[in-house]
């Protein structure tokens, strides 16, 4: 029998790390450090770094395992995602017979909240069906908290509702109807160029919550270029980029 | 010169406290605690549980004060919620005038998250435009996290969109266009009531996070009817009741 737990540890700072998190990583026989190959491995520093604070000489004993990638052959994106998703939950399962023959409590750190645009969660699931498996969710700070903390903005106007979306579908739908905040994950960059910027405001952040974060905001129409401009500089600096933004209608506007 | 810190503690758990709001605490002068009144007072008491918890013997001092109420002589809710903040911020600048009478750190501990439905952001931004102020957030748990953790539910869908409501927009605007999924805050009870529950599933969660937390799930349909004398009995039981819900379209029927 395992014990599995999905560790939220924020989005990149490692102060916003909870107490709850701090504990159940340290209840841990092994923490699950999956690797995605040379040069994509930011977030397993990350992850390891985490550990290193958080565990003292008793604690859980670490194990990388290599991830595979979604299969580019597939068109279809659903089921892309939904393949891959099985090929890595084959991977946890001999991973955790591997660490804990004898079972035991096994943990993956999962990056901001395990409820937000993350697989673990149903990863785990399809591993519950082939093994016996009690889960548990240990929430984290998400990017968006960690956007709307760095602006002091707030998420909502008065009463009013929240869209939450990606790049892509942004891109293919617009605006969604009837609302008037929209925060943007998941951007390859620049989906908000799709819109017609009149009357919108956008608050911009590349690495929230972290020592390299940047920050822009203003009237979409005039901070578009700026936010492409300082994103693809971010990037190449860096060598990577994590970014995310919130847009609303302006008042009079909406 | 006044550094305001609005410092998010979570929804209800303590250990979702993270280590960023423990220093920011402990980095204060002054905690102030607003109250509301005789009975409404348990997030209060929590703030305190929470001090004590978090503050030594060297850690800030605690100051209470009395917060007014909204005017129900006010017929328009923007304007009422306004007119409140009006209020409310000049009480916030008089206790920190007196608290504080050469300046210094003081926060507030904001119930979740400072940027989600919650009124401290706009106050300490009324507050700002008359007393010099440096302003700084630190994001918390929120109730939907709370929520999803406990369930072990993923907030999207797979590259899908998710809205944050109030129970009086569902009420009067009904399930918001081209989107999939939708969690309902502020509702003063029932307003999935309100549509038509076919092909809809519900997760709810009462008192999500804290030691008398409640969980149903399934079907909207069945689930309705048992939700509704759920909330009613936990609310006699309790004295209060905080709630919170995410409905999603059944695959079939999307
Ligand atoms: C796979 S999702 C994971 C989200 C994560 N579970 C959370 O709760 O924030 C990755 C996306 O989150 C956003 N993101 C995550 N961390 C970020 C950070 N530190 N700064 C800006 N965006 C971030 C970006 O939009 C990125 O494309
Ligand atoms: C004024 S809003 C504050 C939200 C808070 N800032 C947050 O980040 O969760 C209050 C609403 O949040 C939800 N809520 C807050 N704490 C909750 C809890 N522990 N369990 C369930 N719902 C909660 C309820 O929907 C409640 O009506």
């Amino acid at each position: 029998m395992f014990h599995l737990s999905l560790i939220g540890i924020g989005a990149g700072n490692p102060d916003h790390l909870t107490l709850q998190a701090i504990d159940a990583i340290r209840a841990c026989d092994v923490i699950l450090i999956p690797l995605k190959g040379p040069g994509k491995d930011d977030l397993a520093e990350a992850r390891r770094a985490i550990c290193a604070r958080v565990i003292g000489t008793q604690g859980p004993q670490l194990r990388e395992f290599r991830l595979p990638v979604r299969d580019p052959a597939q068109p279809d994106y659903r089921r892309r995602v939904d393949d891959w998703h099985d090929d890595i939950a084959r991977i946890w399962e001999r991973e955790l017979h591997a660490a804990l023959p004898k079972g035991g409590r096994a943990g993956f750190l999962v990056w901001g909240d395990p409820s937000l645009y993350d697989s673990t969660l149903r990863i785990a699931e399809r591993v519950a069906r082939a093994t016996p498996l009690e889960l548990s969710v240990v929430p984290g700070i998400t990017a968006i908290q960690a956007m709307t903390a760095g602006h002091a903005i707030p998420l909502n106007e008065i009463g009013a509702a929240v869209a939450i979306t990606t790049g892509r579908k942004l891109r293919q739908e617009g605006w969604p109807e009837g609302i008037g905040t929209v925060v943007v994950m998941l951007d390859q960059g620049g989906a908000f160029e799709a819109l017609d910027p009149e009357g919108l405001e956008i608050w911009w952040s590349a690495y929230a919550g972290m020592k390299e974060e940047i920050r822009l905001s203003g009237p979409l129409s005039r901070m578009a270029p700026q936010i492409m401009k300082t994103r693809a500089a971010a990037r190449r600096t860096h060598g990577w980029i994590m970014d995310i933004y919130l847009m609303r209608k302006t008042r009079h506007s909406a």
